[in-house]
This record gives structure tokens, C-alpha cells and sequence, in this order.
């Protein structure tokens, strides 16, 4: 039972804190900060944190900050399990007519990834089953966009991306651009699922609270085009059981694509010969939002 | 304008996030995380930032993180500046009769600081002018409490704490005990203001929105003694200019107390001699509620 003369102390300090900012020249840097500190302060006072509890809070922090370097960003895991990435793509990309959704952009990206042809391999040998992707881009409209700039990038079968090797190998990523008819292919390795990295801070979060770091499996995709949104999304396999309970809350129905399998010896469609192994094949429609955005 | 399709994708999403988080085992655990995936992603969806200002945001975290080291703390710092440690203070020690009261703990204690006798010099050549620091330690029913232990630390006259020396002096902070009567009295510095490690993220988010990084003067106490709840405050220099804008709002009107100025020759409580320099007094009163606290 907090007593009344609690509660007006409680409210004080709040009033305190957001008058101090009163002075911020940036209007929108005091809506965010007025925003911090009221959603903040009633955090806190719902939930009544001891002073031991408030130390290991700063102590998770410290330990995030610590783990993270140019290859492991901790704090992008953190938004990303706590559903935070998500909404923020939700609130950027609201529903624009036939557009496709975007989804999470994950810690794994990096810029200047290779360039190959259309019907080229993005694998750069990492292990995996092939899988043909194959699909058009275009606008709302119907218009196919040529030249659209494509960025592909996903884990091997063992469930790691390649920074996270422990050489320089680059491999599961590259960019092309679609042709005149806005088509694209590409050779990639069929997704597999694999946890996030789970070993720090945000993993031990996971398993005290009985969550599984698990990510559905899923090709990361970026599409850039002059004049239309920028797309960041996935496509997810249909059937995988995570679909459900994705760990960083990805999973979108419209994403959802058949990843039809192939047996072994069934002709590829521009005749490459896999050896006899078994591949995949996916069909992605890629429909651009109007609007350049950055 | 938000439309109403947009609205249900959001708070969809904070729906699979919260029941992400179901079978936390410990109830606890399960109640913090609840609340803040409801007020993260309540700040999220009033902010609604920007994929870049949320980018900003990571990145903000992360250098916090990067010049957090053994003597630097700067997500307390953070919390400081944000109140959000003087919040916590406020739930944890609700006012009791007339119990001293508490504020902020702030980053520059340190465990086993020196012990001093009585009437004994916690300044250790810290610089600064000689402060006569006298008072008692008494439950709320006005019983003395003989041996307290009571830590004492400030910062130097220069502004900087003992920690933040290039060499490892120990310097204005010690640690000391009340007598049979409840009763203390030490050599200290006179406070002076100075200003919060702000050459960090904090300081840059301190100075975007027009605050300064200046603390009010004060001397830091914490007070333990069985069965009494720990006392974590300071006290602050009546006429300070600073008391209305200090940087982590830990002024309150009950700990501001008279610091006399004393004229060069002014005889020494104790005797001793200052060598013609002028000096200051402080009397501080302890009051310390029931029950044991950590």
C-alpha cells in the first residue's frame, strides 16, 4: 500500500526530471526525452524495483555493452528479443496497399557484399542444400522495376552467418540487380533454423525466462530501387515449426513462401549440374511501396 | 494520422511479445519483463521513431557501454541523469517518522575506505578548505546508536573524486564509527561543486538538451547499524546556487544544512592548528528508521 504522501514525492521527482529538459533547442529530441522519462519513471514505479534489483539491472547493461564489438552487437539482440526492432519496422512500414511487409534487418548484415550475375551462386560455399530463388520485383502498379539493387544474405547449414567464421571467408550473401523485366534468380543454400547468439547477456535472459533463441529459418532480402520504399524483409519456409515462436518476432504470414523440394537428379532450371545432391526451389514476388526512404 | 488496421498490427505485436514471456518460471522475473515490454513498446508506438533514430538509440547504448570500465560507470550515470536512481531510492525508502532521508548513491563509492578515529582527517590530502563535521546517529525514538559504522566520501576541491586521479592515492573518503553516545566527529573538506564525468555519451546527451552536468555540493554518507534500515545520503551546502538544477536530483530541502564559515584563528574544536587558514563547521543529525535493510 503506497501511501498518498509517497506517491506526490514519486510524482515530484518525475516533474523534476521532465522540467529539466525543458530547455532541449531540438523539438524532437525533447518529445523523445519528455517521452523517456515519463514511460521510464512509470516503469519503475509499477514494478518498485529494489535498489538490488535496479544494480543488476545496470550490471545486465554493463555486460551487454561489454560483449559487444564490431561483430557482435548485443544491444541489436536485446531491441530484437524484446520485440523493439520489430515495432519499429511496424511503425516505418505501415500497410501500403499490395506492398510487401517488411521484417527485422538482424545484427548479420554487411554492406559491400559481393556482386553476382542474375542465375549466379550467393552460396560462396557455405554448406547447405541449393535452392534456386527465382521471382519479379515491381511497384504497386504492376510496373516491373529494372535494375532494382538486390541484397541476399543468410546462415549456412550449420546455423552461422559468415562473420561469424572464425576467418574472413565472405559466404550466404551477395547483391544483383533485377533485369529489364525485373526478374530475378539466384543460387543460395535451402534456410535451416539457428539460434541467436546466446552466450551473453540476452541469452541468459532467454533461459530465465524459458525462451528459446531459436530463429525460424528464414533469407534475409534487401531491395532498393530510385523512388520506391526500401525494403527490408524475409522469406520464412513453410512448415518450420518455429514459425510460432520466431525468437525476435519475424514471422509474418505473407512471408511465408514453399520451399518446394527437389529429389536428386531433377533437372535445374538453367542446367546445372548438382551432382546428384537433392535442392530446393522458391518463388518471391516482390512488391515496392512508393516513396524513397533512406 | 495512425490508421486503425495499423493499430492492431502494433499492439498484435506486443501481444506475441508478452505471452513470449509466459512461462518464466520465477514470478518475479515474469512481472519486470511484462512491464517492460508494455512500457518499451508504449514508448515506442508515442515516439514512433525513426529506423534511424532507433539506430541512434543502439548506438547510444553501445558507446555507454564502451567507456563503462572499472572507474567509469556511466549507465549510473545515465540512470543519475535520468532520475531514474533517485526514483528508486524514493520507493525504497518510503519516509518513516522522522528518519533522515535518503538520496542518491551515485558511482564513486568504494568498499574499505580507511578507517579514521574520531575527530580524525578523512581529507587524506585531498585539496581543499578544512571542514569540522559533527552530528549523532539516534533511532527515530531518540535512543543513541554507539557504534554505527558511518562512510564518509567527496569530492576535492577540484571537483574530482579519488578514483578519478591518475595514481591510486586514496583521498576524502574513510570510514568511521559513532562513540557510546551515539556521537561522531571528523575532519573532512568543505564541499564545492563540481560537475559529472560529461565527456562521455551522457555528457553529450546532457549538453543536446541544455542541462549541465553540475552537482550541488555535498558530502556523501552511508550509515549501517543492526537492526536499523541503511541510510545512503548526503548533505548539501545551504545558499548553493546549484540546489535547484543538480544534475541527478538528489537534493532535498531536509539534507541541506548550514556549513558556518569560520575566520582564519578561529580556535579548532579539537585544538588543531590550521596554520591560519579559514575553515567551516557542519553539525548533522542522523536519524535512522527501523528494520534492517541491505
Amino acid at each position: 500500500m503506497i501511501s498518498d504522501e509517497q506517491r506526490v514525492r514519486e510524482q515530484d521527482l518525475v516533474d523534476r526530471v521532465l522540467a529539466s529538459f525543458d530547455d532541449t533547442p531540438d523539438p524532437r529530441l525533447k518529445q523523445i526525452t519528455r517521452a523517456l522519462v515519463t514511460h521510464l519513471h512509470a516503469f519503475l514505479r509499477e514494478v518498485r524495483p529494489t535498489e538490488r534489483e535496479w544494480q543488476q539491472a545496470i550490471d545486465f547493461l554493463t555486460a551487454t555493452g561489454h560483449i559487444t564489438d564490431d561483430r557482435r552487437q548485443e544491444f541489436i539482440l536485446l531491441s530484437d528479443t524484446l520485440g523493439a526492432s520489430m515495432q519499429t519496422i511496424a511503425i516505418n512500414n505501415e500497410a501500403y496497399a499490395n506492398a510487401t511487409e517488411a521484417t527485422v534487418f538482424g545484427p548479420f548484415f554487411v554492406a559491400d557484399a559481393p556482386l553476382v550475375e542474375l542465375g549466379g551462386d550467393i552460396a560462396g560455399g557455405a554448406a547447405g542444400e541449393p535452392c534456386w530463388v527465382e521471382g519479379s520485383v515491381r511497384d504497386t502498379d504492376s510496373n516491373p522495376v529494372p535494375g532494382a539493387r538486390i541484397e541476399v544474405w543468410e546462415a549456412d547449414a550449420d546455423g552461422f552467418y559468415d562473420v561469424q567464421y572464425d576467418d574472413d571467408r565472405v559466404a550466404g550473401r551477395a547483391h544483383l540487380f533485377s533485369d529489364a523485366a525485373g526478374d530475378f534468380r539466384f543460387w543460395a543454400v535451402t534456410p535451416t533454423p539457428y539460434p541467436i547468439p546466446h552466450d551473453g547477456p540476452v541469452g541468459a535472459m532467454l533461459a530465465a525466462t524459458n525462451r528459446s533463441p531459436m530463429r525460424a529459418s528464414h533469407l534475409h532480402f534487401m531491395v532498393t530501387a530510385g523512388g520506391l520504399r526500401t525494403l527490408v524483409t524475409h522469406i520464412f519456409v513453410r512448415g518450420d515449426e518455429l514459425l510460432a515462436s520466431d525468437s525476435v518476432f519475424g514471422v509474418k504470414d505473407s512471408l511465408v513462401r514453399d520451399f518446394v523440394p527437389q529429389a536428386p537428379d531433377t533437372p535445374t532450371p538453367d542446367g546445372r549440374d548438382l551432382g546428384g545432391r537433392a535442392w530446393s526451389r522458391v518463388r518471391f514476388d516482390i512488391v515496392l511501396a512508393p516513396g524513397a526512404r533512406g
